[in-house]
Order: C-alpha cells, then structure tokens, then sequence
C-alpha cells in the first residue's frame, strides 16, 4: 500500500468515525454514505433539525471521546435482508442495500468501537493509534445521489492526517491559498471582472489582466513560432453537422451553445477548435511534401456550465485555449511530440513551474461507449505515446479513464508553491478525426495516405491558468508578466519633473512604468505599490536628483539604495528579455 | 444640378427607354417600376415568356432603334382614375397609383418618343442628344417590391453614360475588378477559405491570411498604443439583459444570435462590443484624475445574416471589429477625436489609401424612432463633431441618415484603384449608452459626472477591409503586407544549399521568404511566384554562387539583375519597416 492510499483509508475510517459521532449526538438522523475525497473525506446525512458549522466542535469532541476506543475493524459479509433490518427505518441505506444486491454485489458490514456501517472496506487497522489528527472543515447542502430531484441532505466536510503536525501544515496551506484567492486578488490587482449583466462565468478583462493574457499568450508563440507553427483564425460557430462528423455532438452534447437561425439553420458554439481546423487543413489536397502543417490559435470557446458549476476563473464558461493542431504523416509523430514537449519545458520555465509531472492519460477498458474507435486502435495509439516517452527517458505514471474521447495524452502536471497540483499542458494523439473528416496526403507514390493530428496546448485554458498563476505567485508575478513594473514615487512636487524624465527613459527602455504623483504620503505610496505588487519603487528627491540617481526599494521590502539609472534600467531590461523569476 | 445627379437622371431616362424598347418587344409583358440605381438603372418587369441575358442584345437594339425619336420629355398631372386607365390590365401599376392616391401624392405621368410611363420625374431634357451610351448588363429575379411573399418578376439591369469613352472605361473597370474579385484571389493566394460543414459567412482564415490580419491588426495597435489606449478582453456572449440596457435588442433584433442555455437563461452572441466594454469601465468608480481611458479589442461579432445576402468576405456572419472605445469627459472630447484621426490618417496611408472622404454622419430627423434620445440631444452631439472638423479645416460633407442608433459619425471614405468608394475608418460620439449605462467619473467638485463614449474602428470590419485591400492591390500588396516577400529560386539542385544559405539571411532580417527548389522549370517557378504576386524573385546559379550575390526581379516582371545580398536585405527591410507601398 503506499502512502496516497494509506491516507485514503485514514480518511475513509475518519468519515466511519464522524458518522458514529454524529449518531450519537443526533439519535433521529439518517446517515448515507461517507468516502474519502482529495484533501480528505465526508458524510452525508439527513437529519431531523438544522445543524450548521456551529455544531462541528461539538460532533468533534465526540469524535475525540470515542476514538481511544476504536482500536480494531471487523467486518462480515451479510444478506440483504440482514443488512435492511440493521439500518431498519434508513430508507437511504436500502436504496443502496437494493442497488449492491441486484448486482449481486456481496453485501459486507464494517464495525469498529461499536459502529456498524454498510461499507466494501478500506480502513486503517487501528483508528486509535493511526488517526493522528483530524479537523470537520465545513457543512454544505448536497442532493441524495447528486440528483437535483432528491432530497438535499447535510454535507459535512472534515480532513484527517497521522500526525499534528501534518493537519497543521496542511491548514496554514489553506489559510495562505485564501490569502491568494485569485477571486480576490484579482480584483486587489484589476486583473478581471465579472458583471451581472453579461451574466456568470463570462470573465471580463481589464487593460492589466488583458496585457497579462497577451504576455504568455506572446510567450507561447514566440516558442511555438520557432517550431514552424502559424497562425489560423476561426469564427466561434459552426452547423451541428461539424460536431455530428467530430463527434462532439453526442460526447459534448449537455455542454453545447445551441444557436437556432432566423432562416431555422442549427448552429452551435464551438466546444473545441480541433473540427474548424480540419477544414482549414482540407480546404485543397496537401503533398507528403506539405507535410507536417502546424496551425495555432488562440481563440475562446464555450461551454454551456452550470451557474452552481461556476467559480472565478477555474470554471468558466468562455474559455480561451492557447490551442494548436498538427496535422503530420505516422513517422513524422515522434518528432512533433518531442517538439511540443521542448515548448512546454520552455514555457513553464519562464512562468516559474520548474518540474512538471508527466501523466500518460489513457483510455478506460471498461468504459468503450465513452470513446471513439476500437480497443486495438487505443491500445496502438498509447503505445505509440509510451515509447515516445520511454525513449526520451521521461519519468511518468499511466492514468486509465484520463484520455480525450478521441486519443490517448500526454499531460503535464505542475506542483504550485502550496504544494497544489494542477493539470496545465497537453499533447495529443489523435487518428479519429483524421479519419472521420477523411484528412489525407497524397505520399511519394501518388496515393492517398491518411495522416495524424497531434492536438496540443500549453497553457490549455487561459482563464484556469490565469487563476494558477495568480495563486502561485500570489499576484507577485515576475517582473516580465508583471502588468507595472516600476512605480517612480517623487517624494515632493518640485520632484515630478525628475520622475517624469526617469519614466520616460524606463519607457524607452520597454519597461511599463507609472509615477505616482498623487497628493499622499511617500509612506503611502509604498504601502500601496507593495500591496500591487509592483516589482520595483523608484524614489526620487533632491539627492538623486542631484547625482541622477534613483532609489530603489522592492516589493519584498528590500531597499537596494541608490543606483545609477542606467545600471538599473539595464538590469531591469535584461530580466524582462530573459524572463528571469527572481527580482 | 451637380454632376452626379445629371448622370442619375440620364439614366432614370434609360429605363423609361429600357422599358419603351420592351414593351414593343413583349407587348404581353407589363412594367412595374425603374430607377437609377448606383452605376447604372435597372426595370422590373412581369413577362408571359421567359427573358434571359441572351435577349439582352435584341432589347438593346430595340432602344437604339428608338432613341433618336426621344428628343423632348413633357408631363402631365392625371387622377387616379385616368392613371388607372392609362395602365389598364396591369395590376402593379394599379397598387403604386393606389398607394400614391392614399398618401394624398400628385400622381404625374411623363412622355417621351410615345412612351408614357408614371413618374415623379428627374431625367435630361434631350435624352436622344444627351444619353451619349448604354448597355444592357444582366437579368435578375426579383420580388414585387422586394417581398419574398410577392410575385417574383424579372429585373433587367443596364447602365448609361454621357460618353461612349465614359461607358467603355466603365466596362473596363468592371473586367479588372472581375479579375481582382477577392473570393477568387483569395483562394489563389490561399488567405481564407469556407467550409459547407462550417456554414456560409464564417470564413476560416489560412496561415497566409491570418498573418495578414494580424499583421494589419499590429499596425492599427501600434498607432492606437502610442495614443494611449489600452486592450481589453470579453467573451462573445452576454445575457439578454445587457442588450435590453443597450438598445441593441430593440434596433438589432432580426440580427442577434440567441441562446438559450441548458438552465433556460437567454444568451444573445453580441453584435457590438460597447455593451461589454461599458461594463468594465464600471467595474468601479474612477476619479476625474483616470480619464480618458481607452480601451482597445479586436474581436469578432456576430450577426445572423441571410443566407441570400452572404458574398464572400463583403458579407459575412462573423465580423471581426478592430473596435475601440474612449470614455472620456465632455472637455476631452475634441483631442480625443483629433488622436483617433490621426491614427487613421496615419493607417491609411501605410495601407495605400491616401486621401479619405469625410462624412458628417448625422440623424435623419423624419425617422427619430430609428435613434435613441431626442432632436436637441442629436443637434448638440452633431455640432459637437462639425465644429471639430470645421476647426481643423477638413473638407466633408454632411449625410443626413447615416448615423449609428446611438450617435452621430465621422466617416472616412476610401477611393481604390478601380475608382470604387469604400467606407473604411469610423469615430462615432455617443451620449446615449453612457447615460443608459450610468457611466460616470467623480469630478474635482466629488460629484458624479455623466462621462462621453467615443466609438472607433480604424479597419471596422476586418474581413470587409481583407476583400476592399486584396481587390485595391489585385493581390499584388505592398512588402510589408505580402504574405511571403522574396522566393528564393535555385537554377539547378547544386545551387539550393547557396538558395538556403540566401533565404536564412534574409530570415535572419525579418523578412518572409520561401526556397522554391521544387523540380520545375525556372520559367514555371518565376510564373508561379508572380501568380502569388510575391513581390521579389531571387534567382541563384553559378555566377551568384561565386560573386556571393543575387539576381533580382521583381512580381512586375521587372529585371534588377544582380545585386549584393547584404545591399538587398538592407532595402528590402527598411521598405518592411517603413511600409513604403513601392517595391
């Protein structure tokens, strides 16, 4: 067992715990089901009155007080009739009890310290001894099953870890992400904004988050554009016919923009890029020599999510990808890949993701209906990607049920500064399309040769990364994507001129600067220049007047003193052109 | 009478000749109704037998045969009822004799050569002396008074001159523009391409177009940058409500894309960008001390156009706008619309567009419901934008009518080099959304003020201005335009590895070049690079090898002979830099 499932069923018996504690506490309510989750675990219940985040304390000294006695698991397979007389009156558990037997699933009861629930297992041996820490997080509303039309049950959220000092880390973690809610310092930085009146999950983006935005998007075609790619351009419509040939029509279908003509004609928002670019490829017969054709762009497309679904820039509903198609023949795959990667390595050195996890995202055996094409074709197709990475000698781990309806990925996973993990860029492999839009070349003996799309982001989406970004740095961005990177602060009016002429040299220089020549305190500028994030102060009285320098403080509080403006503006040049991450 | 208005009346009098010729030739057919049109006059007539373009030469005859007769016009005012006699059996003529005696209208009837004709008159006085030529040009259907629910008639479309020169030059001009049609340049210079899968009017944009784009884009952005404004970003959708707000709801109703999503919430695709960027502006409240501010987006809109009405890239469903909107006080109104028009001039001139026409576009004060706000609102907004072009003494003319629902505009009209007037730039002053939007900055007093909206687009449409640029140049666009600049062409295959060193230089510098060492005749690589209208051919064999130097021609079939690659480069890249339109 290694340590990720070791926490899981710590989590899992904590949720066991949880449920004996609040039977204890609320003899009348009705307790459904409790799995471990990422970062911890739940139970839902019914109960007979309110109970609200103002009672956790109360069913956490519960917890406390029984646990010494949780020292063993036992568990026994039962019949389904045993089993409804044991939750007698609990209508949920013999939903559940019907569901596992007419599966003919084995039904099995786990009982530690006295509680008995229905359960397949997964527990630590001994809860006392293993169950270092734990912590209820929150209550929340749920639907039994997550079924809108079922009963909205009582959520209670907890987390469990072995040790104190393990719960503890892991709440400053929380308590520092909440500081950098990009929610929040988003606003804080006027990087984007939402608005009633064009409606939820439609970011709008201000002139700083849009220069942001265009900074990596720039970045990813500086590096794209050295690989041969070019740009395409698309509208954001197309005829459901496209998606019917795509198949995005059946897979995607709940999360389609449908659009009805005045002339009746079926329209639909573009979920993906991938079926326009099809027919930029097709638009007239390619020579093997044509080939590879690499076609960027980076566009929004949308998805019809659900307003409950919607959350800052992590789920929205017009999203822009940073997307990009290669259309190439089978023995030109190897070379495109390795290509893409050396973009993506590159990139995310430059916005401060050093070591990305590589995931190899796979299909689901047991779950054909989810995907195009056949198992031998899956089975081809992934082994294709795995000896690309063997070859390059890459560390990854295989991830079953993760590929895209159309092929097997790459995906690359980057661990930000809390230690959080977030899926960022993607390559992938795909014959379906190709197929399915009949995509071809005509090879060296005239013939007609079926060819590959490679489809690959770097960012994936810009809005979801823009989060990331935001929450790594804590809107402390490095000087290159920082949106000002210079305030020039005159400490007194006579010294506006002087900072004036030190902006206009920054400018000159490519380095977005402001001076703040408001009426208010030098200590007040600095505050609200740190609180920015802005990289660099610059203050300026007589004495640097005098001696044409510059003082200059960072926003981490350093004050590196008086400098040559030349020495600086250099400096500052150089770490802009190299995208350097430190000040 | 100006000239413009003789030539209408010359030919309003061809299609009362149009129809004389007909009515000797189809004595069954009976005559509705033709006027002068732009370039030329068209008569709508229902015929018992079909009339194509081959009958054209006949009618054609017909009208020379009895033009010579047409010497003097003369008119008379008639009751309905003799009108109605007059037109006896024709039951078109009936219901226009109807509709004029019901608005209370004189009805005039007007002969000449013995052909009487109702009329409201404006035609030459000597028609046999003063219709110098004319021509028949095609035959179109047409439904009675232009309703699908009507009759569908026959149009028969000519054009008329006072010269047999003025008309010759005209076809002439037709031939070329023929040859210049984008949508068959644009395929074979490979910039856009359309998709039956896809759908009309949704233009996907090839590597070679979208540089082009964005290579005029960048050009715009780069005069905008140095004014001040700033790029924002919005997603292509928004609640119903924020068109309700705007108005556009109202006046663009049969043009807006709806949507309604999964949880029955109404969408509108936008049709315009200022709703969104209202919205940003109002994201919190700004200090007198933060105007103007300028926000600049090229993004696309949409509009659910007629199948019908599609043509190329002249009509399309997604319109991408290089839109702009400047929120500023009353006061700063004047230097702001002076910067927008100098970005213009400016634009122009690197786009070979040299001298715009200016149109005051103002309301049209028999139509009011067609505009928000009152008469007074629209006389002070007006005079606001006449004493701007007054006071920088530029020429304009005032054309009542042609202003947007929501303000009055400057409009910049371009003349290409068929003769052909384009409406190209726009400024547009709006008081209208600002109020309805409730936009405001707090003033020296820390009072609200209501702020100004400025509308700009310098392209306006991008794909209207791709297919007015492609048919100005015929294809053939300036260096710094051309998709590929230089082909580098080896004789024999000995000399490819010099052709790539060449082309590596020259990459080197910014410049787009291509090695054709396809296995192809040099007289075929030279025709097929001036068919794709590159500017510069660099032909390299023995001698060029040896003295290190090219041989250069040039798309015109110009011969520069040899020359020194640096000396090349160094020319061709100040031309780049510069945009001279010369090659």
């Amino acid at each position: 067992m290694n340590d990720k499932e070791k926490l899981q069923n710590l989590r899992h018996t904590s949720s066991h715990l949880l449920a004996a504690a609040v039977m204890e506490l609320y003899s009348d309510a009705k307790r459904t089901l409790g799995p471990a989750i990422e970062n911890g675990f739940y139970y839902d219940f019914d109960f007979t009155e309110a109970v609200s985040e103002n009672d956790l304390a109360k069913i956490e000294d519960k917890m406390h007080e029984l646990l010494p006695k949780w020292t063993e698991f036992t568990h026994k397979t039962v019949s389904a009739d045993e089993a409804k007389q044991m939750f007698a009156g609990n209508e949920y558990k013999h939903e559940l009890i019907d569901d596992f037997a007419s599966k003919g699933e084995d039904l099995t009861v786990y009982e530690c310290g006295g509680f008995v629930d229905l359960c397949k297992g997964g527990h630590v041996d001994n809860p006392a001894e293993e169950i270092g820490a734990f912590k209820l997080m929150s209550v929340a509303g749920a639907y039994w099953r997550g079924d809108e039309n079922n009963k909205m049950l009582t959520r209670i959220y907890g987390t469990a870890f072995s040790t104190q000092k393990e719960l503890d880390d892991y709440l400053l973690m929380l308590e520092e992400s909440k500081k950098r809610d990009h929610k929040l310092l988003g606003k804080t930085l006027d990087l984007f904004t939402f608005s009633d009146m064009v409606g939820g999950g439609l970011p709008l983006w201000t002139p700083k988050g849009t220069l942001m935005r265009n900074l990596l998007d720039d970045f990813v075609w500086e590096l794209r554009s050295a690989k041969g790619f070019e740009k395409v351009e698309i509208p954001h419509v197309a005829k459901r016919e496209l998606y019917e040939t795509s198949g995005h029509w059946t897979k995607f279908a709940d999360e389609l923009f449908h659009i009805t003509t005045r002339e009746e004609h079926e329209f639909v928002m573009k979920p993906m890029n991938c079926p326009h670019h099809t027919q930029i490829f097709a638009r007239f017969p390619h020579s093997y020599r044509d080939m590879p054709q690499r076609f960027a762009n980076t566009t929004m497309v949308y998805r019809d999510e659900q307003s409950g679904e919607l959350s800052g820039l992590s789920r929205v509903r017009s999203i822009t990808q940073d997307d990009a198609h290669v259309f190439c023949r089978e023995e030109q795959v190897h070379d495109e890949v390795v290509a893409i990667w050396s973009i993506i390595k590159d990139f995310y050195k430059g916005v401060g993701f050093e070591d990305l996890t590589i995931s190899l995202s796979m299909h689901d055996p047991d779950n054909m209906e989810a995907y195009l094409g056949t198992e031998e074709q899956w089975q081809y197709s992934e082994g294709q990607l795995r000896d690309i990475l063997e070859q390059e000698g890459a560390e990854f781990f295989e991830a079953p049920g993760e590929a895209a309806f159309y092929g097997p990925k790459i995906d690359f996973i980057g661990r930000d500064s809390l230690g959080r993990e977030w899926q960022v860029a993607t390559i992938q492999l795909d014959r379906f399309m190709p197929n399915r839009f009949g995509l071809h070349c005509i090879n060296e003996e005239g013939e007609k040769e079926q060819i590959v799309m490679i489809h690959c982001a770097i960012m994936g989406s810009i809005e979801r990364f823009m989060s990331v970004m935001i929450e790594h740095f804590g809107g402390a961005f490095p000087v290159w994507l920082s949106p000002v990177q210079v305030v020039v602060i005159p400490i007194s009016e006579k010294h506006v001129d002087y900072a004036d002429d030190t902006a206009a040299h920054l400018t000159e220089a490519g380095v977005r600067v402001e001076v703040d020549d408001k009426d208010e305190t030098m200590g007040n500028k600095i505050r609200k220049a740190q609180e920015l994030k802005v990289p660099y102060m610059l203050v300026v009285g007589d004495k640097e007047m005098e001696n044409n320098t510059i003082n200059v403080r960072t926003r981490d509080g350093d004050q590196r003193g008086e400098m040559d403006i030349d020495s600086f503006t250099n400096e500052i040049a150089s770490k802009i052109v190299q995208k350097l991450l430190d000040l």
